[in-house]
């Protein structure tokens, strides 16, 4: 059963695969996808996973068969298991308790060699759609204080499958790069009485140097202190915490708006690997007990967003050590490149 | 000039290269070293570097010529310099520093196609009384609030040019990762009366599983919540909180431990890429103003460490997104290999 660890000077939770029994000859620090005979994501080849979760479907199409548009299944190797019991172990000052936790994989498409730039603006709503429909599900579930979807495009940015994809992970603890950007929403919002976050949009929309993109319910911007090269901040100019309740109009928009972007990354930067997250609210239910006397409500203070990072610096000795990064690039001369680049 | 900046939601500080003028093309995520016609790390290249700043040399040879064991100069594109002024630019929300500091780089040997598990302990020994003296001489300065000796080994390391050699970076801020450590040993001492790593220690030696290497002075072990496979965690058994303290037999001890724990790595891992990282005590002349009323004292509560970060899986959305890394290999698996292995 995997194990989440608490690191008592690190003061952080890792999560060890113990299960995999990792030998030295498997670890490969090179970048590679899975070698596979047949992908497990293309249409025709749905034995390959574990049985579907959940799918966009033809009428009158069945159950792990062809026919879908968007298909979510279990993570063959889960970084949590809901089976795992919750239980904590102490030895000394070691804690460990058993990850209770699900890993899904949403596959985005039956193709096999597009992703989100080659991709009709209806396809993304689907996916988009998908990612609601499984964060309504999975936070029913009061275990799940957090869940995280997340996509990894390019080998380099950590996908081990080419078939364009992202992955869903719920979590019984609310992770700490979460936590911290919730602390320092709700600190702000105690004190100004405005969300963080939209006031960072209205500085951006302002200054415009940082801002890439920009329509009637969307911006884009680069980070005044980005961490990497051409880091990509996205939100909705409209206050709302949760990804999971925009509507259709919204979608709409958001899909476009995600190809634009996407497809100036692209440019810019020919295809460059990158890392995708998308932020929304905790699990109300989850955390509504002990956090029923914490006012404000989440709701006033936190602002969902995605986050794009390209791979394209490598973290050393420095930032493990300091925990700053070192950004080789200025953010208003990327996002000067990002919005200027003509997009073929 | 670099600049600092704080991002108001990440919470975290962030150097940003201003002066390099990276274009999209300059950024190439593919490992590999700079290219250079002639390593200006060589011996007899010394007129490549800007000048000697320190260096340990052969009697009646001359400062940046031949005939020295090793050598000190400043880096040629600092991550922070010593001309900045240190002024503060708040603009609405956002705020930046021009970062004052420093930034050596410390040549191991004057040979080129060698590293730490060829040297001799004589050799090793060098280096460490260099990371020593460059301490003290810098701690000299109350604008550095913290010190980072850290070492890149490979390109996948970060590492861009293959000659042996280690960095130093002087700091006018404490970094969130060693004031998070100093935070938790504080809170650890206030509660406990004992050190937290000397305890670590204590339980590491009782349990002996993660053990890979123990001798009267020194102990390296895989830590209980490793956040990468073969993560390893050296310090000196008694307690002390600065490196830069020790004296000649834990040096000459020091040397031939880390020789041993290195090889290893490398027979294990097939010399794998890693980072090297020295956690030394902050500047308490620099810091004594403000902490003279925390008590208690740093020397108590803090003990000097290093960390061995071999760099073999990736950081993808996952990690970024939550904070939470997960490791494929348990830590007690790694011990075993890394204890076990016969080292030629």
């Amino acid at each position: 059963m995997p194990e989440l660890r608490f690191d008592p000077l690190q003061n952080q939770w890792v999560i060890i695969a113990t299960e995999r029994e990792t030998r030295p000859s498997d670890l490969d620090y090179r970048a590679k996808y899975n070698h596979v005979t047949a992908c497990p994501f293309c249409e025709g080849n749905e034995s390959l996973t574990p049985p579907e979760i959940w799918a966009i479907r033809d009428p009158n199409t069945f159950l792990n068969s062809p026919g879908w548009k968007v298909r979510v299944v279990p993570n063959k190797f889960p970084a949590l298991k809901i089976e795992a019991t919750g239980r904590r172990i102490k030895t000394g000052f070691y804690e460990k308790v058993e990850g209770t936790g699900t890993h899904e994989v949403i596959i985005e498409t039956p193709e096999h060699d597009v992703d989100l730039t080659d991709f009709t603006p209806e396809q993304t709503k689907l996916v988009l759609f998908t990612y609601q429909e499984r964060l309504k599900e999975l936070y029913k579930n009061p275990l799940f204080k957090y869940i995280l979807i997340f996509k990894n495009h390019g080998k380099r940015a950590g996908a081990s499958l080419a078939h364009s994809h992202s992955q869903v992970i719920a979590m019984p603890i609310i992770p700490r790069n979460v936590s911290l950007k919730l602390q320092v929403a709700k600190k702000h919002f105690q004190k100004k009485k405005h969300c963080l976050i939209c006031e960072l949009i209205q500085q951006e929309r302002k200054n415009k140097v940082r801002v890439i993109s920009l329509d009637g319910r969307f911006i884009a911007w680069t980070p005044f202190a980005s961490r990497f090269p051409f880091e990509i901040f996205i939100a909705p100019i409209k206050h709302n915490h949760r990804f999971e309740e925009i509507g259709n109009n919204d979608l709409e928009s958001l899909s476009k708006f995600l190809k634009d972007v996407l497809l100036r990354l692209k440019s810019v930067l020919n295809d460059p690997p990158y890392n995708f997250i998308l932020n929304t609210s905790q699990n109300l239910k989850a955390c509504s007990k002990s956090s029923k006397d914490k006012l404000p409500a989440i709701k006033y203070y936190y602002h969902w967003h995605i986050e794009i990072i390209p791979r394209l610096t490598r973290i050393a000795g420095f930032e493990w050590g300091s925990g700053i990064y070192i950004n080789p690039c200025v953010p208003e001369a990327a996002a000067k490149y990002l919005r200027d680049v003509k997009i073929v």
